[in-house]
């Protein structure tokens, strides 16, 4: 079934008129309570209403999932942006075994991709493309964790093209750093929950000055997709205090190697002057290999 | 078979007497010009030397691997370091197809990930978080494009404790940032191929200063590896010019909350103080949701 | 006479009852339109309040000013917080004549720091050292066109001492960069017209969480020194739209230096230390001076 | 007499044949230990080499100098950029007295002013001016502790025009962030004792471009002076191991209000909508005020 959040809520409302009195009690009480009723197990959520465990059950059935613990799943997907890191943190316990961190977080992060590549629309990503091959000019604005994404994009993009700008916090303010933003424009917004504040101005006030406005985020009900042109998808579950940015970086590694691709001539050439660049000032380490070179 | 680069240069040397005349030819080509060869195929390196092409498959198998791709592949692996960014380019467009650049990148982030599962060592990792925990202070360098890594692992470390500095190009040099460092100490150091010389540098400093060394990076040939206690090994490979920090970052998630659930109650309260500030600051975008208040 | 802008209109105010009909006129124009006011000629308040130039020329002499242009001065100092960028901008011609914008600020420069050895407090200056070299931590912020004062100040410090933190914009929010902070912590603010207003919240944060307050400022005026402990003043004045941090880094030198021989033993070593880092990686240029190796 | 340093050193070598045979011991103790004597008093000068004080003396006027002390100061000019940092602390006792570091300070920075005032080139200033506003693209480059000059420069200059780059150490090398760099751009590089070598060898390589060169440096034997189309002296003298950036601050506030007042127009509209934004975004403080509201 479709996992959009709101349409949950909406297909309860639907539903209503046909469920039992006792399903009606457990509609209402998630309606209204959606936040507490989705950290609680089937028998609690029973109780709270008056009803058994195995209403509960049959209520998840009657909305299409095949029991409650997904049911409970897609109620903690709607209430995710709500919750405070603190409470994420009371909760991360529950979803991984710390002993095992590390098998856990790979795992998931390999879901994280999969689902990415089920959810991403690629056209958006090919209109992308060539929205920052025909651009006057790039902006790429991520903040907080999404810096890190934001200027590994930027870095990349700075070798391939030369009118692309990170903008973030410095000195001088975001906007003053888009005084000249126009149309023929490309604004590229990096955000995961939680989303910062910031991003979000910045891609209103892009689209406000009428350029093209790509969003990188979690879902089309993030704040970031609203006013964009293009919305990007990548997942960033994480049961834990951090969201993770890995199969977002993933889908950036696409974009820079798509972009790279298309101007393949441009960037050969480059890439040699770099190169000389490169040797001269030392900045990469050029591994001895010394076994190889006693043959 | 094991797949350590330099074990095949010595393992062709190593069989070298038993190998037929024609597989000999072959075998002195490689040994003097793998560099050339990772890229021929069969038929053209039996060209080069005047054999057959499946007497180039029979040398291939005479190895231990099953066809000529394998031993290409591992001659690949071999120079991949020594390749300049415009000579790997140049290959890309062999590997991916740029219409599917999209696919073909989220895919091949999947496949580094899970080796990474296979390659990393856990315990070098609960070690890591340790001496994470133990340190008297934690620094934190990643140069180029691992500077959005270490960036973003000092972004979440900062908030779990409070003595991690990322060390980076400033107006300070790195050396400058690192004036006191010694035993007691903690230094983790992130870099891929091309490896920053800096990074290398600043690890060989730290560990001539005594402190504890950790190298997240993709191999345990890699210069960052050589002074490093403990090394976390997570698979960048990229058939292009891009490297993929995708497996690294996720590799930094499960260490980011390996230390985070460590130090549960800590920060706990800390977040619970953050939440605070964030809102008095609005730092953080909430969701209107405004179908689901119409409930 | 004392220079203290409100002040001014104290006088005014209690004055009034003493003054003539006509300089009441003057008067009472002056406390409403205090900001057109200081724009005037003398002919033009007159006019404005029905009154001759020299019944306005009488009025200055009675609130202690030698003449108008005295008045004039006061009233511009009160204002200049209150000026938009474009209003100074605006103003700026009159003062200033472009073909000889060199030697004019030079000269105004001059005259800034002259002004501040006056205002100066020399025992806030040396409370302020102690502070520096006695408490547990450091945070340096300044921030907009400061944040050039912050990084300069910081720069040095950090090679004298071990426990200075320059705060400013980044992926993390600047509280979040001062988690800990407490008693014992000293912060130093430094800000100038235009205050920045997250460098004011700063200092507010810092005091409530008892820490030493240092502000470097223009004024005893600005909102930095509110809260402070000790302020620094340091004259600012531009007849443009850029203020002036001229003074400003002079005091900042002077801390500098202050501090550094109150560590001379310690600073002398690790600078012979890092005199070989900085050979060894080539930091800094070293002349030939070509002529005098020849003898 | 001129000033200049390898003068003094050739100036010695032509009147060697005519000077008398206790000079004689003098120049050539100079020539070969010049960085010894030049902190020697005429006395010790004398004693070192057999001779007596008047003699020493005598041979300071033979070489045109009013006195010892002239001659002297000549010597430490010499060997300023010699001298290490750790020998300048050394010395700075001599110079400054700990507990009037202030004023010492703030004195000196009102003599470097007043020195640049007569040293600096005002029709160089001019060119600079014209350069800027006419360029394609204009870089800023200063480092280490000028790079807070730069920064405060391209904070202005930004916020003027909008083809103005700050280029400093980050994820990208600097020469990375001068990829497209020709003739029609231009290169202000800042640069004062000790000069950063990294910005020497941007401005060899601007020239090497055929973009116009600017140099904001104390002196034009300076590193950066050699390859510039423009060089503002800007006088950095300070007894101790810091060197002074006033009165270099002070030629930059004067650029940017140069350059600002030829665009007058433009900036008036430029500011009157960022004071929106300014507002919108509460960048800035905005004194209360409180005792003028209550008239």
């Amino acid at each position: 079934m479709e996992n959009n959040n709101t349409d949950l809520m909406r297909m309860i409302q639907t539903k209503f008129s046909r469920l039992s009195k006792g399903q009606k009690l457990i509609a209402e009480y998630i309606l209204k309570h959606y936040d507490k009723a989705a950290f609680m197990t089937a028998a609690k959520l029973g109780a709270s209403v008056g009803v058994s465990e195995s209403t509960v059950v049959r209520f998840a059935n009657q909305l299409g999932y095949e029991g409650y613990p997904e049911l409970q799943k897609a109620l903690q997907e709607l209430i995710k942006n709500k919750l405070t890191t603190a409470q994420r943190i009371e909760l991360s316990n529950d979803f991984i075994i710390p002993n095992n961190a590390l098998k856990g977080v790979l795992k998931s992060d390999i879901e994280n991709i999969r689902a990415t590549m089920e959810k991403i629309n690629y056209e958006a990503f090919e209109s992308t493309v060539n929205s920052i091959l025909n651009s006057k000019k790039i902006y790429i604005v991520g903040l907080r964790s999404s810096a890190a994404l934001a200027d590994f994009l930027g870095f990349y993009l700075n070798l391939i093209l030369d009118n692309v700008k990170i903008v973030s916090y410095g000195m001088s303010d975001i906007f003053e750093q888009m005084l000249t933003l126009g149309e023929g424009d490309c604004v590229i917004g990096i955000g995961f929950p939680r989303y910062a504040m910031r991003t979000v101005e910045t891609l209103n006030y892009a689209k406000s000055r009428g350029a093209d406005v790509v969003a990188i985020t979690d879902s089309v009900l993030s704040p970031l997709a609203t006013k964009a042109d293009y919305v990007l998808i990548a997942e960033s579950n994480m049961a834990s205090f951090v969201d993770s940015l890995v199969a977002p970086l993933s889908v950036i590694n696409a974009l820079i190697i798509a972009v790279g691709l298309k101007e393949k001539d441009k960037i050969s050439k480059t890439f040699t002057e770099l190169e000389q660049v490169w040797q001269e000032y030392q900045i990469y380490s050029y591994k001895t290999n010394k076994d190889i070179n006693k043959f």
